[in-house]
C-alpha cells in the first residue's frame, strides 16, 4: 500500500537531513563547522517516529520526524503526520511557563512534520533509571512543578477564557491519540479484546475477575468519561516516567504527542501511577546485593513529594496569578472573602487529588492487562515473580478506583501500597486472589 | 464609524429580501405566487438581529439576519456576524434528534449571515404567556425532552468521541457569547460594576449583602468554572422561557446563538431557574380577578414535570442508545454488570440535577442584580411589590447555591420555594433581610 503524503513531505535520512539543517541559521551555528563534519545517527526506538541525533564540531541537535504510518507495524497501519504539528504546538503553548523543563525547540517544519530540538545529554529516561535502582531526587518535584505550571497557566484560572478556547479549537483536531487512550486505557483492560496481553497463566484469574467486576468497570468508565469531557487545561496526555528525561540536576518532559484539552488529574495520575508500578516491580529486579527495599521506600517518598509539590505550587500560582475568567479576583476583593476563596481553591485541588488517584489507577491497570505494557514488569524474567508483582499493582489500583473514600490524603495512599503485595505462588500457576 | 463587512454582505430590506428568496426554489414554492405578492415585515424586537416575516399566497417564512453591530446600541458596538453561522450550525447538528422541537431551516447564506426558517404561527413566547397567567402544559415536558435528546445525542454517551471533538473544534470559535455569559452571569452580579442594575432602594441591602457573601460568591465562581470547563454535550446556552415558543399543542426552541460545548446542567438550569423566577413574579401580576395562586401551584408542578421528564428520558435514551465511547456497552456485557452500570447512570443524572440547581440559581440572580433583566419582574409597576418578589427569588437562589445539601430531589426544591417569599416593606424603603 502506497501512502499519499502532502506535497513537500519526504522521510529524512542521513543524507537529506544535513541539507535541511543547513538552511536553519540557528541550527547551523549551533552545530558548527560544515555539513561534511556533521554525524547523523537514527536512534528512534519508539513505535511512531524517526529520531536523529546530529552532532557537529560545536554541538548537537535532536530531530524528530513523523512517519505516515506506525513504524513498528509498517505502511499497512497509517498514522496521520499531523501529530508532529500538535506536539510542536504544545511545546510552543507551554514553553513560556515551563521553559526549563522541556527541550528547547529550534525549528518546526510544517511540510516535513519535523521538529529540530535541543539534544538532551547526558539525560536518560527516568523509567530505565528506576528499573536499575538509581534515584534522581529532582525528577518527581520537577515533574510536579511542570504539571502545576503547564496546567495552571493554560487554565481559565490564569487567563481569559478565549485563550483556552483558541487552544481547544486547535487541539480538538488531535484525535488519533485520544482514540488510542480511550480504548486502550479506559475500555480494553475491562473487556475481552484480542489486543489484550497479560502474564499467563499467573494473571488469568485476576484478569477474569477484573472483567467481571461491575463496580470497578463503572469506576473506570466514569474516569473515561471525565477524560473526554473535563477540559480544565492543556495536558500532556502521556506523562509517565518514560516521558521524563533526567540527570542528577536537570529534568525534561518530552513526547507530548497526546496533547489535548483535558483533566489535569490525567497527567498527575500518569506520573503517580507509574511511580507505583515501579514500586511493585522493584522486587522483580532485586539482586543478592540489593533487595530494593530502600529503593521502594524512596519511591514512596517521591509519591508524597510529587503530590505535595504539585499541590503547593498550584495553590501558590493561583494565589499570585489569578488573572483568569474562572474565580475572577474582582469577585473576592475583601479580606473577609479570603477564607471562602481559599476554601474553593482547596476544594479544587482536592478534586485534582481524587482525579489523580482514579486516573493513576486506570494507567496502572492498562499496563498489566491491556495492549501496551512497560518494561518495569516486562524486564522481570521470572514469570511467577512478574505475575506476583503485577497482581499487587492491580489490587492496589482496583482499591483506588472502587474505594476512593479510603484515600483522603497522599499518606493514605502511601500507607496502603504495601498491603497489596502478593508473593509468587506455585511455579507456573495462576495467582489465587 | 463605518464597519467593514465581508464581501457580498449587505443588510437586507423589504426590497432586496424578496429578490434573495426568489433564488431559493423551496422557499419560492412555499411562499407561492410571485414576489410582487409577497409582503415583508421587519419584526425584530431583540438587540442583535434583523428579523423579517415574509408572507406569500401559499405560506410564510421567517428570515433572521445578523447585523455587524449590536442593534440596540448602534454601529459603535460591533458584534461579529459569525453568530449566525454558529446558530445555523447548531440547528443542523441537533435537527436529527429534536427535529420537531426546533423551526425547520430552509436555507443558510454564509455570505449574508442569514437564515431562512419556518414561520412559527400561532406560536407565542412562553415567558409572555406565563406573565399573562396562561398555562401551556406541553411546554415544560417538551423542553425537558428537547434537552434530553439534544444533550444525550451530542455527548460521548451516544457516539464516537471524534464527533464531539469535531463539534468542539467548530463551536470553540463562538466566543463572544461566552464572554457575555461568563461576565454577566457568573461575575458581575457579585461585584461592583457600572453595568449592574437592581430595583432601588428596595434591593440595595440585599445587593450589598450578596456582594459581601463569601460562600455565595465561591459557589457562583465554581459554577462559572464548570461552565467554562465541563464539555459534556452541545448546549443551547440561553435556554430560558424567552427562547421557547408555544401553542397548546406545539413547542419550539429558538435563538441558539449562545451554542457551545458545555455542561448539560446549564440548559436545564436556565429553564428551571426561569420557571422559578416566574413563580416569584406572579403576585406582581395579580389582579382582583386572579390572585395567581393557582398559577403558582401550576408552575411548581411544571418544575417537577420538567426535571422528572428530563431524567426519565435521558436515562431511557442512555439505556437504548449507548453507542458511544463513554461508558461503552462492550464493557458491561453480563447481567451482573447491569446494577453497577445503572448505578453509574443514576450518579451521572444526579450530578446533572445538582448542576441544574446551581446554574439555575446563577441564572436567577443575574436577572435581578445584573445587567439584563427580564420582563417577568420589569413589568411589575409597583416597585415595592417588584422588590419583594425579586428578594424572594434571590433568597431562594442563594440557598440553592450555598446549601446544595438541602436539595436531594426536586420535591425538596418545590417544597422550599414558598418559604422565601417576602412581603413588600414600607413604601420606597429597602427590604430588610
Amino acid at each position: 500500500m502506497a501512502l499519499s503524503t502532502p506535497a513537500g513531505y519526504r522521510a529524512l535520512d542521513g543524507k537529506s537531513l544535513p541539507q535541511y539543517l543547513l538552511d536553519l541559521d540557528d541550527v547551523r551555528r549551533l552545530l558548527g563547522g560544515k555539513p561534511e563534519q556533521w554525524t547523523v545517527r537514527e536512534v528512534g526506538d519508539g513505535n511512531l517516529n524517526l529520531v536523529f541525533i546530529v552532532e557537529g564540531p560545536a554541538g548537537g541537535v535532536c530531530v524528530k520526524q513523523a512517519l505516515p504510518y506506525v513504524r513498528a507495524a509498517g505502511e499497512s497501519w497509517p498514522m496521520p503526520l499531523e501529530r508532529a504539528f500538535f506536539e510542536s504546538s504544545y511545546y510552543t503553548a507551554v514553553a513560556p511557563y515551563v521553559g526549563g523543563l522541556i527541550p528547547t525547540i529550534y525549528n518546526y517544519s510544517p511540510t516535513l512534520y519535523c521538529t529540530v530540538m535541543e539534544r538532551l545529554t547526558p539525560h536518560v529516561i527516568q523509567r530505565r533509571e528506576m528499573i536499575a535502582g538509581r534515584r534522581h531526587p529532582k525528577a518527581s518535584p520537577d515533574v510536579a512543578e511542570y504539571i502545576a505550571r503547564a496546567s495552571f497557566f493554560t487554565s481559565d484560572l490564569a487567563g481569559a477564557f478565549e485563550r483556552k478556547m483558541d487552544m481547544t479549537a486547535i487541539f480538538a483536531k488531535n484525535q488519533p491519540p485520544v482514540r488510542i487512550t480511550i480504548e486502550l486505557i479506559f475500555a480494553d483492560p475491562y473487556r475481552t479484546n484480542p489486543r489484550n496481553r497479560w502474564t499467563s497463566p499467573q494473571l488469568d484469574e485476576v484478569c477474569a475477575d477484573f472483567h467481571r467486576d461491575g463496580p470497578l468497570k463503572a469506576a473506570a468508565a466514569r474516569f473515561g468519561d471525565k477524560f473526554l469531557s473535563e477540559a480544565q487545561a492543556l495536558i500532556h496526555g502521556d506523562l509517565h516516567t518514560g516521558s521524563v528525561m533526567v540527570t542528577p540536576t536537570d529534568t525534561r518532559v518530552i513526547d507530548p504527542e497526546f496533547v489535548m484539552m483535558g483533566p489535569v488529574g490525567f497527567d498527575l495520575g500518569a506520573y503517580m501511577g507509574n511511580l507505583l508500578l515501579s514500586w511493585y516491580s522493584q522486587p522483580g529486579h532485586a539482586t543478592a546485593a540489593d533487595d530494593r527495599k530502600a529503593m521502594q521506600a524512596w519511591i514512596l517518598e517521591q509519591v508524597t513529594i510529587f503530590w505535595e509539590t504539585f499541590r503547593d505550587r498550584f495553590l501558590a500560582l493561583w494565589r499570585s496569578n489569578a488573572n483568569g475568567d474562572a474565580y475572577p479576583a474582582s469577585m473576592f476583593p475583601a479580606p473577609s472573602d479570603v477564607p471562602f476563596l481559599e476554601g474553593a481553591r482547596r476544594a479544587y485541588v482536592d478534586s485534582l487529588f481524587a482525579d489523580m488517584l482514579g486516573f493513576g489507577a486506570c494507567k496502572m491497570i492498562r499496563r498489566i492487562l491491556g495492549f501496551a505494557h512497560n518494561i518495569d514488569f516486562e524486564w522481570i524474567k521470572d514469570q511467577d515473580r512478574r505475575g506476583a508483582a503485577e497482581t499487587g499493582a492491580l489490587l492496589m489500583a482496583r482499591t483506588l478506583l472502587t474505594h476512593p473514600e479510603q484515600f483522603h490524603s497522599i499518606s493514605d495512599v502511601v500507607a496502603a501500597v504495601p498491603y497489596f503485595v502478593r508473593k509468587p505462588g506455585a511455579a507456573g500457576a495462576p495467582i489465587r486472589l
